[in-house]
C-alpha cells in the first residue's frame, strides 16, 4: 500500500496521469483506496479521484464520512487543482476524467457560491455551450414517502435562498430523479396525501452533456420553467431556469446573426466592443473571402478576349453576380435558421431540395425576364438571351448552394451558421462568372 | 331619449359610426345610457359600447349588473360583431375605438377560452404584435388586506385550473395592480401575517400596446418566469407568461434573420411554408434589387470606354464589389441586431461611427494590400495602386453605410432589419463601381 502512494504520488508530480488513469483499479479494496486518498496531500488527492473511473469514484466518495467528503470537495475546487487542471488541453481533460459521479458534482454545485461556480464550472468536465456550464442547485427535492405537508415544511425550511422554486422535485434516497412537479401541486393537494399520490412521473429532464440549444429547445417545447439536469445515471444534479434559457436563445440568436455576415461571435455585446475585438473578429473571414475572390478575378482573365470583343458583357457582371448572391443567401438563410431551431432536420435535405427547385426557377424566370429586357436595350438580342439564361441557371444553383452548404455542414457536425451570406455571395459569384461566359461564350463564338 | 335610440339604430346600420363617436356623451345620465344600451340588440349593442369614450364605458359598465355585465361581454365578442368590426379597416378601428376599460378587457379574458381568445385578441384594439395580443387571464390575484392564511385558501381555489401559479397579483378592490409575488413568499411567510406585510411593492409591469419584443427584454432583464399586464389606469388586465415569451424571442429572431436576407416574414416555418408562399416572400426584393442593380450596369455602360482600354479593371470588379459588400453586411449585422436587443439605441450613433470608421480603416489597409499585391501581378503598378486605394475607400464606405441605414431607418421609426445583407450589397456595389471608375479614370488618364 505504502509502495503504491508513493508510486502515485510520483506519477502525479510527474503529470504521468495516463500511467494512473490505467491502475486496475478493482483489485484494490474501497477502504484502501479512502485511505490512500486521505494521506496524498490536497492537489493529490483531487487529482487521484478525478483520474479514477467513475464507478469507483461514486463508491469511494459515499464510503467517506461527511467531514471528508468535504474536504474531498474543497480539494477539488481549491486554487491549485484548479490551475494544475487548467493547464491540461481539453482533449487531455476530456480523455483522462471521467464523468463526475452524480452525487459528487450535485454536492459540488451545492457548496459553491454562483461566482466561484462560474470558475470551476470547466472542471466538471462538460464541454462549453453545454448543459453542464448551465445548471445551478436552485432547487428543491423532495421524497416521494413524504406525506405533502412535510414535503411544505421541507419547501419552506430549504427555500428561504432560493430564487424561483416554481418547481419541485422528487427523488430517490440516491438521488435519483423520480419526477418534477409545480409547486401549486403541492399547494392545492391534501396535505395528509403522500407526495407519491400527487406525482404523476412524466417529466423532462436534460443531460448535463446537452448543447444549450436543446435546453432552449425544450423549454419551448414543454412550456416549464426549470428543467431538472441529470447524470447519465438519472441522478440530479442541477437545474436550469427560464431565465437563462432565455438568455442563452437570445444570445445564440445574436451569434447566428453575426456569423451569418461572417462575423465570429464577439466576447462583448456590440455596444462593449473595443476596436481591437471588431477588427479581429471581422478581418478573417473578410481576407478569406479576398482570396476567394481572386478565383474570380482569374475567371473573368481567362474570358479577357471574349470581354474585350463583346465589351457589353461586363455591363452585366455585378448584376448577375449580385442577383446570385441575394438568392443563394436567402436560401442559406432560411435553411441555417431552421437548421438551428430544429425546424429542419437534416434527414429533410431532399424535400427541401424538390421545393426550393420550383422556388428558384420561379424567381429566376421573373428576374430573367427584366434583365433581357434591358439586355436588349444595351446589346441586343444575343445579349438578351444570354444574361436571361444566364439569371435563371445562376438563381437556381445560388439557391440549391444555399440549401446544400448547411445541410452540408450540419451532416459533418459543423456549425450550419458557417454558411454566412458573405461565404454564399463569393461562391455564388464565382459559379455565376463561369456560368456566364460560358453561355456567351456559346452564343457569341459557336452558335 | 327614444329619438336618440332610433337616431343610433340608424346611424350603426349606416355604419356612421363617426356620428356616434362625436355625440356629446357627457350630457346624458349613466342610468339613461345604460337603459339604451340594453334596449338595443347585441351587435349594435356592442358596437354603441365600443364607441363610447373610454371613461363612459368604464361607468357604464360598472352601473349594469352581473347578468347584463355578462351578456354585454358576450355581444362584444359575438360572431356578428366580429364580422361587422373584422370588416373594418384596421386604421379605422385605431381611430373610433379607444382602448377598453382595463375591467372589461380582464372580465373577456376570463371569460373566452384560449381558442376563442385569438379570434377575438383584434377586437380589443391592441395592435399586431402588442402585448395585448400576447395575454392570457392565467393568474390569481389577492388583496393586501388579506392574511396570508385567506390568500392561500383563494390561491387553492382558483389555481385549479391554471398552468403557471409562479407569480400572485395583489391588487386593490378595482384591480389596480399593486405588487406582484413569487407564490414561495406566500409558503414561507407567517399564515397569520397580512399579504401587505410581505409585499414590497416593487413591480414590473407591461402596457398591453407594448410591442411583443419588449416583453422579451423586461423578462430578460428582471429574471421574472410571468409580468402583468395593465391598462393606461394601471389595472391588471392580464400576464404575459415565460413561455410565450421565449416562443416571441424565437419567432422575431427568426423574422429578422429573413428579413436580413430580404426574405419577407413567412407565415409558416420554413418547413411547412410552401412553394407559393416562398416565392412569393422572396421575390419583392430580389426583383427590386434587379432594379437596383441596373444602376451599377449604368455606371459600368458609362466608363465603357476607360474599360475597353483597360480591360485589366474588369478583373477586379467582382472582387471589389464582393469585398464592399461582405464589409457592410457585417457592419449592417452587427448594428441591426444591437438595436433588435436593445444593446445599442438610437442615440448612440455618433460614438459606433467613429469606432466603425477605425475599424474600417485597418480591414481595408489589409484587403487593400492583398489586392494590391495581385494588381501588380496582373495590370502592374497603376492598376495596384488603383485596386488599392479603391478598396480601402470602399471598406470604409461600406460599413459606413453597414451602420448609417439602420440607425436611419429606426429613427424615422422604421424597422432597422430592412437594412438586409442583399440590400447593403446592391448599394454598395453601385457605390464601389462609382469609386473604383473615379479612381482609375484619375489615375489612368488625368495623372
Amino acid at each position: 500500500m505504502q509502495d503504491f502512494k508513493i508510486k502515485i504520488e510520483e506519477a502525479i508530480k510527474k503529470h504521468d496521469f495516463n500511467k494512473i488513469r490505467n491502475i486496475n483499479w478493482h483489485e484494490w479494496e474501497l477502504a484502501d483506496l479512502a485511505d490512500l486518498l486521505l494521506n496524498l496531500n490536497k492537489t493529490d488527492r483531487a487529482v487521484l479521484f478525478r483520474l479514477m473511473p467513475r464507478d469507483i469514484a461514486a463508491d469511494v466518495f459515499s464510503y467517506l464520512d461527511k467531514e471528508n467528503k468535504n474536504s474531498l470537495l474543497k480539494a477539488l475546487t481549491d486554487e491549485e487543482t484548479r490551475l494544475l487542471l487548467a493547464n491540461l488541453k481539453p482533449d487531455d481533460r476530456t480523455d483522462l476524467f471521467e464523468e463526475l459521479p452524480g452525487q459528487v458534482t450535485q454536492r459540488l454545485l451545492n457548496l459553491l457560491s454562483v461566482e466561484e461556480l462560474k470558475e470551476v464550472r470547466f472542471l466538471l468536465g462538460y464541454p462549453e455551450k453545454s448543459v453542464g456550464r448551465l445548471m445551478t442547485s436552485e432547487y428543491v427535492a423532495v421524497r416521494p414517502e413524504w406525506k405533502v405537508k412535510e414535503a411544505l415544511e421541507h419547501i419552506r425550511k430549504m427555500g428561504g435562498n432560493i430564487e424561483t422554486l416554481n418547481i419541485i422535485y422528487i427523488t430517490d434516497e440516491n438521488w435519483k430523479l423520480l419526477d418534477a412537479l409545480e409547486l401549486e401541486k403541492f399547494i392545492l393537494a391534501d396535505p395528509e396525501d403522500k407526495v407519491a399520490d400527487i406525482m404523476n412521473r412524466s417529466f423532462v429532464s436534460l443531460s448535463a452533456f446537452d448543447n444549450q440549444e436543446k435546453a432552449v429547445q425544450v423549454m419551448q417545447k414543454y412550456d416549464v420553467s426549470a428543467l431538472p439536469v441529470t447524470d447519465s445515471d438519472g441522478i440530479l444534479i442541477g437545474v436550469v431556469t427560464f431565465d437563462d434559457v432565455l438568455d442563452v436563445a437570445q444570445e445564440e440568436a445574436t451569434e447566428d446573426f453575426h456569423k451569418g455576415a461572417a462575423v465570429a461571435p464577439l466576447k462583448n455585446i456590440y455596444r462593449e466592443a473595443g476596436i481591437r475585438e471588431l477588427y479581429f473578429k471581422r478581418v478573417g473571414w473578410l481576407v478569406v473571402l479576398v482570396f476567394v475572390m481572386l478565383i474570380a478575378s482569374e475567371v473573368i482573365a481567362f474570358y479577357e478576349e471574349l470581354l474585350a470583343s463583346f465589351i457589353a458583357l461586363a455591363f452585366f457582371i455585378p448584376l448577375l453576380n449580385c442577383s446570385g448572391g441575394n438568392a443563394g443567401s436567402q436560401s442559406a438563410t432560411l435553411t441555417v435558421r431552421a437548421l438551428a431551431t430544429g425546424d429542419l432536420k437534416t434527414g429533410q435535405l431532399l424535400s427541401v431540395l424538390r421545393r426550393e427547385i420550383f422556388v428558384a426557377f420561379s424567381l429566376g424566370v421573373v428576374m430573367a425576364f427584366i434583365v433581357a429586357i434591358f439586355g436588349m436595350i444595351t446589346g441586343g438580342a444575343k445579349i438578351a438571351l444570354i444574361v436571361g439564361i444566364t439569371m435563371i441557371v445562376v438563381i437556381i444553383a445560388a439557391s440549391l448552394i444555399g440549401v446544400l452548404l448547411p445541410f452540408f455542414l450540419a451532416r459533418i457536425s459543423l456549425d450550419p451558421a458557417v454558411a454566412s451570406n458573405p461565404l454564399i455571395t463569393s461562391i455564388v459569384d464565382i459559379l455565376s462568372l463561369f456560368i456566364y461566359f460560358f453561355i456567351a461564350n456559346w452564343f457569341l463564338h459557336i452558335m
